[in-house]
C-alpha cells in the first residue's frame, strides 16, 4: 500500500522539531481529518532556505511528505521553494494511495504558510 | 483542540515496537482514512495480558488512543480486555474531537483481532 520510500520517511522522519526563533513560521490544519501541522524555516539574508523543520499532529503520510517536503526546500531560494508543489513531494517519494494525497497538502500548505509569515517579516 | 493526556500520549507514546512470538497479533486497516495497525499481545498461561505492543500508521490520535489501550489492557485477562472500549479509551484520554473518533476505533480492532488471533491458537 506504501511505497518503501514513504515508509522509510514516515519510520526515520528527517527534521523533526522546532525552531527558537525562525524566519517563518505556518500552522496549517486540514478540515478533513482535523491534523494539524507547523513548519518553520531558517532563512539566510540572501533568502535561501538554511533548514525547516516540522511537527504534525497528522498521520504516517503527512509525516512522510513533511519529511520529504522539508529535504526538497532546503537550500532553494523562496522563490524555489514556492514551487515545490505536493505534487512534486509526491512524486519523490515514488507516489501515495488516493485517499492519502489530501494528508500531502498540509505540507505544501505550511510551507505556503511559512514563507507568506516570513515575506510579512521582511 | 487536543487534552493535555491526547497530547501527552502522542509526543510519548507507550508500547511502540513489534514483538517476536506474539501470543496474538492483529492488524486492521481504516477504509475511512487508509490507515493501518497492528497491535501484538503477550499473554501468559493464566490468560493475562502482560504486554501489548502497536505499530501503526495513523494520525496522532491513532497514536494516542493505542498507547492507552496499551496501558489499559495490560494487567488484565482476555475477557477483560474485550470489555476495553474505545469509549473507555477516549474517556481515559479526556476525549477527543468528534473528527478524530473513528481513529480511536483503529485500537479497539486491532486489540479485538489479536485477541482473536490468540483465541485460534489457544
Ligand atoms: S489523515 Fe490527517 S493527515 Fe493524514
Amino acid at each position: 500500500m506504501y511505497s518503501e520510500k514513504v515508509m522509510d520517511h514516515f519510520q526515520n522522519p528527517r527534521n523533526v522539531g522546532e525552531m527558537e526563533n525562525p524566519s517563518g513560521v505556518g500552522t496549517v490544519g486540514n478540515a478533513k481529518c482535523g491534523d494539524i501541522m507547523r513548519m518553520y524555516l531558517d532563512i539566510d539574508e540572501n533568502g535561501i532556505i538554511k533548514e525547516a523543520k516540522f511537527k504534525t499532529f497528522g498521520c504516517g503520510a503527512a509525516v512522510a511528505t513533511s519529511s520529504m517536503a522539508t529535504e526538497l526546500v532546503a537550500g532553494k531560494t523562496v522563490q524555489e521553494a514556492l514551487e515545490v508543489t505536493n505534487k512534486a513531494v509526491m512524486e519523490a517519494l515514488d507516489g501515495l494511495p488516493p485517499v492519502k494525497v489530501h494528508c500531502s497538502l498540509l505540507a505544501e500548505q505550511a510551507i505556503h504558510a511559512a514563507l507568506w509569515d516570513y515575506a510579512q517579516k521582511n
